[in-house]
């Protein structure tokens, strides 16, 4: 099972849009931070602080080589947020699964 | 497309482990705020709390039941944040696809 401080890192991580438009540029390709930077508008710094949280979520990996951070998606993307979303799922059509097999019944008893 | 802000709200709401335990529960049906509130431990306003933050997301509603509100699943459920999730899986796995075909190119050119 995920653990639950993992999901609440990722899910908050996912919450903003610079965020994701991070996320969406790496799928891409590696890029620097000046190259995350320059379609956003926004400074060197504050990209690079919305890297660290992406960091923290294991979202996105970086390295520093000579004086440029290549960053690049992490190995767990958003898989333990894909399966938090479909365990709700199934748990949710599961439930409808049994909701129906009981209006079946009940049509079967009045007929 | 998605909304940004629509996105923001669903994974902010879904960056909590009270408010995904309440996801949960509903998964089971709908509940009450003091059925809700049972199992976590926490006071009547604050699940009201995480439950009114779970409905401008649009992941629960709720209706006054006299003198209790019942919460049952919103009708949208998680299907945004799973469509902006798996978009980025397939922008990824296109990429690899490029990838492996750009490895074969340059294999089957040293032959």
């Amino acid at each position: 099972m995920v653990q639950s401080q993992t999901l609440d890192r990722t899910f908050s991580a996912l919450s903003d849009p610079t965020r994701r438009d991070i996320l969406e540029h790496l799928t891409r390709g590696p890029a620097s931070i000046s190259e995350l930077a320059r379609p956003t508008g926004i400074s060197l710094p504050g990209i690079l602080k919305h890297v660290r949280i992406l960091e923290e979520a294991n979202l996105v990996t970086t390295e520093k080589r000579g004086r440029t951070r290549e960053c690049r998606l992490g190995p767990e993307q958003m898989d333990d947020a894909t399966m938090w979303i479909e365990s709700q799922r199934l748990r949710w059509e599961r439930r409808l699964d049994r909701l129906e097999a009981i209006i079946e019944r009940t049509k079967g008893e009045q007929r």
